[in-house]
């Protein structure tokens, strides 16, 4: 039935029929596999329903999607659901024209080209050639890329909605909440087989499936585990010499420098081997590429982006424009303001603690009772209490002012949310640690303050992940029925009219077992993002370098959570959160600079710590007049600074045989166009050619005049 | 008679005939420009001789050049010279083929393409429509890619001269040293106009004609000049605020530090302001690409570069390979520890400076007279001779090193180099500013060293400068009367066999104007690069800005010498030097973060400065602990750094409109090369296609079905 039958393939292509997957009930013709669901808000009008499915089955000719889509009707109060599917064909189609990377039977990695296809690896098997987050994103792309034309001015519908042409329709009905939710079906045999692989308990020692991962989840997703592992195992150093340390306490000056000295340096090696390991996975994974000013310009506007109809800079399509001096603006009149205030009020709250702390020993009862007791944890609780309330405020206003702001990129909006975030955690997290060690100037406080807040986070964090497969197991029991629920009436409505018309071409349903799947998913919890996860590691990243000298078993600790860490969060994705979409990336984004300013930071605090320790002032001689002894610590912080600033220099981010493939590639398609523009020049000016071999042809004359003089022989004679 | 006539033409071709240039005295075929000159060594051997002339005047499908060739055999001691030219055809295909950028009558930069030659600018006159910057790279790159072919072993009569097939045949004879030199002609009359333009003196207060630089020096040597006009610019303010700052003297903390502090931030604007300004510049000339790992592997490797022979690991070409560690060991082991100690020869002499200066104070007689005076000046005059014989050395040395590390590419050979010398020269210049301010802590002796060191400097610089003129007059005339004497002879040895041979085919004489103008250029001084003359602005950046609060008036004097300076190297490179090979660059290279070092030292030279500064501890409130003022200071060079750090990271490297236009072209070769990898797929797999349309064709039936019960009809019908 596929029409690759028709390219010559070196079987008999009789093996193209035996489509794997599940049993069908039907005939296999009538059942596809659905990839990708689309909910519709139960208020949702008829009309605007109706036309995005006509646009998506559409054939491509026509400005359509060419998708096999199957609706679900809700009754009344729910939710109509539409399933997306495709056939054999158009995703192999898809696959090429979206430039998929497959492999090829030599190891390479190449661009999917379809005449050509039975020399990748796998082809045998055109069904499953390509793996589900492949179909997933060759879809959604195909979703995305539904236009409105010149004439449609606005959603059939809602006349409030307006189009302009060119604009992707599905995220103008997610924008205005016509559809509610859009996500992806999850790939129940290749889950589990990733699943058993991944989180299982006995694996826990094991590397994580980070390959794997990346081809079910997608990129974006695989760099946050591999970079989860990556700081887990450079942990393993710095909490080893942390335990030595720990047991064997020994007084010399040098003890905590060493100690500082080493994590300094090594917090910078990290760093920088982090990104010269993730740019290799991301070339393997065939992403790696300069994310220049062309592909931002390519790049569409986020969905809730807004300006005055203007047209893109670069590629001249019709686009909303939002002037840059405006957004600079809001961000230095309004953000700026906004976000310093909260930062002040935080820092005030911080005082507040203290002094109340202050004041409850002075002026407390100082009985060993438990009320003592309380009164004395007083100021902790509501210091904790107030900073929970104030977080809540912080980020709701940090969403807000960053929509306010009106960046054109998913990938800027999320880059100025996490310095939002990260502000004001740095303030929450840090801030008092500062004002312990270089106001209060108080070690010991530092050590017992930096030493329970550290643990109690990670007790608290550890708990409540370790709740989590608990919770999971109570909640799918209740998401199962109600999908049970919700899948037996998306059963019975099958003969609603939009499904009659569709069932009448004969190839639109979908098993049961999907319709099972997709009520079950529908009920699952959405991912955030890694954004939370990066912030809390970015945290804990903090208190293992910031004050490393003052707490060296901060590594121990945050090693041993990392490590539990890793596979609660691989069983969030894998049982607890809805499939999410593929994203692309090829770095960490902003959470690299963020991280390198904590190593920079770092050095400072370190270098303030060691010389304000009372006991280094008495190791050092004691004639050293306070000024030089404080000049002392000052140039070995900038000799620390410059060892840093070499070590991230002299650490190359490519390693070698990436960039010597990555020239080879750029050199073999530069050698092919070089070819063809040779074939057009010789096929589009043959006189002048002509002429130039005329004119070659009289020097061979007077060449061969010179060869008979045995001038031209060469080496031959001599 | 020129090819191009074939195509199809505007006009009616007739002004192709009517070449400019100088009067030929015999019929025009017979005659050509040379544009090349190549010297032979008067012992060089005859068959190796005639084999180049042989292979430069072959065709191209023969491994040929295809170049016009004229021999003048000198006699017993002088050496033989070819003038090499080429025919108009010959030169448009080259720049064709090497991608020479023109302007399109629209005005944008175009790779040259023939087909279409008659929508450039200036393509009426195709003799002069390339430039003679343009027509010496189209024969140079001719000249080079003569290659030596599977079974040319070696060169013709040196049997111990071996060859490697693809090895450029010219380098091998340049780096063996059978040929001599090898030089462009001036183009009189372009040099006409851009010496009056330039170097003018009613022209001092122009702004330079860089375009007009570039297009008749390149690109490297455009970039020199540009870069000394945008410091000298950059010097203006510095120079005002040190004036006013001379003028007015008033006495308070932040005198100094106002200073300072906006010389250290004007500094790092002026660094990223050239890095911008010099983009776009490189923009605008069509250079600014990425120097990725490809086209360092493209890069041919240097004339001096020795290894076994294997392949080129991208191209898979053969090519000497010289393993890595191999020169990483000699780095380590050989320059590291040979440089080291010259440093630390240098810095003794340094102290020994001072120590017989300090003694001879101290110990000498005390009388007023000459003697004393030359006494007290002995070890200045000792030092500076000293100085002088060392320098001589450790370049010498720093050439052998560099030779002997054996870098592959030029690039990194010329990096390599410049980081040697700038080492010695900081040693020399600089590190006795910081003996005087941080060791001795004399800030009276630093102003009047840094004042005295600057100002001697220039002027004896500005002397030798201003002499450059006088001794050109002198030495062009004995020029002129030797290159008569050269001149005369070629005249008369035309009648040797090589040349006869040549006269039969009718085309290859050249006129005697152009052998005047061969002979005197041979006598002509080599450029040596500009590297020193970067030194010299690195060595003078540095007294501006690393003790900038000392001594406010640097600037102004650096301002003044580099007004002149302009000009007389300017003099220099129009009638002094050979013209030398135009090359591409696209920054100034190792030079730019040269720069930015300097600019990050000053920052803690300065604070450190104006920390110990006696009067402004004054002014500072008597109760500050000497701990807190140092902290004080210590706080101020890292907000000062940080905002350096800002300014870097604010500063786009590039402007918007140019990465925008960069954009555009990206986007269209994109769109151009989807639209021919369409057409290819379309043409190599019909059936594919066809049998997606009959699909499309069967869904379109559906649709039809769908719009007659109104559905699709969209927003009408709401």
């Amino acid at each position: 039935m596929s029409v690759l039958e028709q390219l010559d393939h070196p079987g008999n292509g009789t093996e193209l029929k035996n489509r794997a997957g599940k049993p069908a009930e039907g005939s296999k013709e009538d059942h596809f596999e659905p990839n990708i669901i689309i909910e519709f808000d139960p208020k949702s009008k008829q009309a605007a329903l109706e036309w995005l499915t006509a646009k998506l089955q559409a054939p491509r000719v026509e400005g359509g999607a060419e998708l096999l889509v199957y609706t679900s009707h809700g009754e009344e109060e729910e939710e109509t659901v539409l399933y997306v599917g495709a056939t054999v064909d158009r995703l192999l189609i898809g696959a090429e024209e979206g430039r998929i990377q497959k492999k090829y039977k030599n190891g390479d990695l190449r661009d999917l080209s379809l005449t050509d296809i039975y020399n990748y690896e796998n082809a045998d098997d055109l069904d499953n050639f390509l793996t589900s987050a492949e179909k997933q994103r060759v879809i959604l792309k195909a979703i995305e890329s539904v236009r409105a034309t010149d004439d449609e001015t606005h959603i059939p519908g809602y006349s409030q909605h307006h189009l302009y042409p060119g604009k992707s329709i599905i995220k103008k009905y997610l924008s205005r909440k016509i559809v509610t939710s859009m996500y992806p079906l999850h790939d129940e045999e290749s889950l589990k087989r990733l699943t058993s692989e991944w989180c299982s308990f006995n694996k826990y020692f094991n590397p994580q499936p980070i390959n794997s991962i990346q081809k079910y989840f997608g990129t974006k997703i695989a760099i946050y585990f591999s970079f989860l592992g990556f700081y887990t195992v450079s942990l393993i150093p710095p909490a080893l010499i942390g335990v030595i340390y720990f047991l064997y306490p020994w007084a010399s000056m040098y003890r905590e420098a060493t100690f500082a000295l080493f994590n300094l340096i090594w917090s910078t090696v990290f760093l920088e081997a982090w990104k010269r390991y993730c740019n290799t996975q991301c070339f393997t994974w065939g992403v790696l590429e300069g994310s220049g000013s062309l592909s931002k310009s390519l790049e569409e506007p986020r969905a809730d982006y807004h300006g005055t109809m203007g047209t893109n800079a670069v590629t001249g399509k019709p686009e909303p424009v939002y002037p840059k001096w405006k957004r600079v603006l809001k961000f230095y009149l309004v953000t700026v303001p906004i976000i310093s205030l909260c930062l002040v009020v935080a820092f005030f709250a911080m005082l507040a603690y203290f002094w109340a702390e202050h004041w409850i020993k002075k002026h407390g009862s100082q009985d060993m009772g438990l009320l003592t007791t309380l009164q004395n944890l007083l100021p902790t609780i509501v210091y904790a209490i107030v900073i929970g309330i104030l977080n809540t405020i912080y980020r709701t206003i940090a969403a807000k002012l960053n929509k306010y702001e009106n960046h054109r990129l998913q990938s800027s909006y999320e880059n100025h949310l996490i310095v939002k975030l990260i502000l004001f955690e740095f303030v929450n997290s840090f801030m008092c640690l500062f004002y312990v060690a270089f106001y209060l100037q108080d070690t010991t406080l530092l050590k017992t303050f930096l030493g329970t807040t550290l643990v109690t986070q990670q007790i608290v964090g550890q708990v409540g992940e370790a709740m989590v497969p608990f919770f999971f197991v109570k909640r799918r029991q209740t998401q199962l029925k109600q999908a049970a629920k919700r899948a037996g009436k998306a059963g019975t409505d099958m003969e609603s009219p939009a499904v009659v018309r569709q069932s009448s071409t004969g190839s639109c349903k979908v098993d049961d077992s999907y319709k099972k799947q997709a009520a079950l998913e529908g009920l699952m919890d959405v991912s955030a993002g890694c954004n939370d996860e990066y912030l809390e590691m970015y945290i804990q990243f903090g208190y293992v370098y910031l004050f490393s000298c003052c707490f060296p078993l901060a590594a121990l600790w945050a090693l041993f959570n990392n490590f539990i860490e890793i596979r609660t969060d691989a069983f969030k994705f894998c049982k607890v959160f809805r499939r999410p979409f593929t994203q692309q990336a090829n770095s960490i984004g902003a959470w690299q600079p963020a991280f390198e300013i904590i190593g920079l930071i770092s050095v400072i605090t370190n270098c303030a710590l060691i010389g304000m320790d009372p006991g280094v002032k008495k190791l050092l001689p004691s004639e050293l007049s306070p000024v030089n002894y404080v000049l002392i610590f000052v140039a070995a912080e900038h000799i620390v600074l410059a060892i840093k600033a070499g070590v991230a220099i002299l650490v190359p981010d490519l390693p070698k045989w990436v960039s010597l493939q990555m020239a080879k590639q750029e050199y073999q398609a530069k050698l092919a166009l070089r070819k063809q523009m040779k074939e057009d020049i010789s096929n589009r000016k043959p006189k002048l050619v002509d002429r130039i071999l005329d004119a070659a042809q009289k020097k061979k004359v007077l060449m061969d005049a010179f060869k008979n003089k045995g001038v031209n022989k060469g080496p031959t004679d001599v």
